[in-house]
C-alpha cells in the first residue's frame, strides 16, 4: 500500500475511501488479488489461489465510505464479514490513489483495453477516425465483452470526438464537462437517470447531435484493475498477482 | 396546486423539490399535460394540445433541485427555457406531494399498471401466486412496455412476495428494507451498481434466493403521471388533460 500511494502525486490523503476493509496492515502477504468489486465469487477464488490480499476498486459493504452499523446484524454482511475474516483475507480499496497516478490507472487500462491508445489526445479525450454511434457502440460491445449497452442518441451520427469518464463522476460534472469539451459522444460508467440522460435527450430533441453511452459502473473500470495487476508484476517483483474480473452484476433479460 | 397540496395529509411542504419551474402562480391555465420528465418533445406536444401547465414528477434541469446558476451559458438549458417562456408553458413538478398523499399516488398507478391490485398487501408489498423471476419479468416487460429489463438473481427462483419500490430512493434504504422485509425480489426503478445490485448479488453467492429487477427510472414511474391526470380529471371538472408519456430516455443495443 505505501509503495503504491508513494506512486501517487502528493502522496498519501487525508480524506480517502482507500482504507483496509478486513484484515491489518501487519499481515503478512501470500499473493494479491485485484478486482473491481472484492464479491464472495471473488474472495473464494482468492481464497483457493492462496492469496489473502484483495486490492478492489469499490467498497465492500454497498456505501462509499463501507459504513457497516446499519448492516451489523444482517446475514449476508455477516457472511462475507466471517469469511473474510476466517481465512485471513484482507481488502483494500484503492480508489483515489489509482485514480490520481500521474496517468490516472483506470483510463490507462480502459483506453488499452479498447484499442484506443493512438487516438488518446488528453485526459477524458479520445479521438476516433471518424465512424457512427451505432458502429461505436459494436467496437465497445465487443472489447469489453459486454452483451448490451444502454445509449442516448441517434444511431446514425457521426462519432469521432469521444469523452471517456468511467465510472460514476457525478452527472454534475458529467454534463459539465460535456458543455466544456463539446463531444460527439460520452461514454461513462453511470448516471442516475434524471442527470445526464435527460441532458442528452433534451440535446438531441433540439436538434444536436450528440450521444450517450452507458457501458455499467463494473464494465467500465474493470480494466483499471487488470492495470493494478500489471502494476504489482513490475513493482512487487515475486509477488504472485491474479487479476479476476467480478463482471457485472445486473444481466439483460 | 394549492388543490392537490389540500389533499396531502400534513399539507404544505416547508422543504420540497415541488416549486415552479417556469411560469407563474397567477397565470389562466388552458390545459394541463402530466408527465414524468418535461422533456423538449413534452414541451411541444403541450404546446400543439394549447395546455399551457406541465406537471412533470421529475426535474426540468438535470439534478434534483433544479439549480440552474451553473446552466446558464448552455445552449440546451437556453433553448428549453426559451421554449418554455416563448410559448408561456408553466411547469410545476410534484413528486413530494403525490408520494406523500394517503396512498401514495405513483404506487397506486403503477400496481394499476401491472395488474397487480388484487395482490397488494401494504406500502410496498404485493403478494403474488408462486411464479419464476423469468416469468415476473417477462409480465412486467409486458405490462410496462419495455424492451429489456436488468436484472440481478437466478431467473428460475421461486417469486411471490415482491417488495415494488418505483424511482430512486437511495441503495441504503433500499437495502434497508430488504432485510426488513426480506422478499423474493426487490423490484425498483434505478440504484448506483456499488450499492444495492452489490448486495443483491452477494446475496446470491452466499445461497439466498434474492432477486433485483431495475426497470430503469422512467418505466418505474411513469403511471404515476397517469394517475395523476386521473385525478385532474376528477378534482378538475372541465379542464383539458393529457397524460404524455416522456418515455425511457436510454435504449439498448
Amino acid at each position: 500500500m505505501d509503495l503504491f500511494i508513494s506512486q501517487v502525486p502528493g502522496g498519501r490523503k487525508k480524506e480517502t475511501v482507500d482504507t483496509l476493509k478486513s484484515g491489518s496492515r501487519d499481515q503478512q502477504v501470500s499473493g494479491i488479488v485485484t478486482t473491481m468489486f472484492a464479491t464472495i465469487t471473488v474472495i473464494r477464488k482468492a481464497i483457493e489461489l492462496n492469496a489473502n490480499f484483495i486490492i478492489a476498486h469499490e467498497p465492500t459493504f454497498y456505501n462509499h465510505l463501507d459504513e457497516t452499523e446499519w448492516l451489523a446484524e444482517d446475514p449476508i454482511y455477516q457472511f462475507k464479514r466471517r469469511l473474510l475474516e476466517k481465512n485471513g483475507i484482507a481488502v483494500w480499496r484503492n480508489h483515489d490513489y489509482v485514480h490520481s497516478l500521474s496517468k490516472d490507472g483506470v483510463l490507462e487500462g480502459v483506453i488499452e483495453q479498447l484499442g484506443w491508445g493512438e487516438y488518446y489526445q488528453k485526459k477524458s479525450i479520445v479521438m476516433l477516425p471518424e465512424t457512427s454511434l451505432g458502429e461505436m457502440i459494436s467496437h465497445v460491445k465487443e472489447k469489453m465483452n459486454i452483451p448490451a449497452i444502454r445509449y442516448v442518441g441517434d444511431l446514425s451520427q457521426k462519432v469521432s470526438k469521444i469523452l471517456l469518464l468511467p465510472g460514476a463522476i457525478g452527472g454534475k460534472r458529467q454534463i459539465e464537462l460535456l458543455m466544456q469539451e463539446k463531444p460527439d459522444v460520452l461514454v461513462c460508467g453511470e448516471s442516475p437517470e434524471w442527470e445526464t440522460p435527460e441532458y442528452v435527450r433534451n440535446a438531441n430533441e433540439m436538434g444536436e447531435k450528440l450521444g450517450m453511452v452507458v457501458l455499467g459502473h463494473s464494465a467500465s473500470e474493470e480494466a483499471g484493475s487488470e492495470y493494478l495487476a500489471k502494476w504489482v508484476k513490475t513493482n512487487l517483483i515475486g509477488m504472485p498477482v491474479f487479476h479476476i474480473p467480478s463482471g457485472n452484476s445486473l444481466s439483460i433479460k
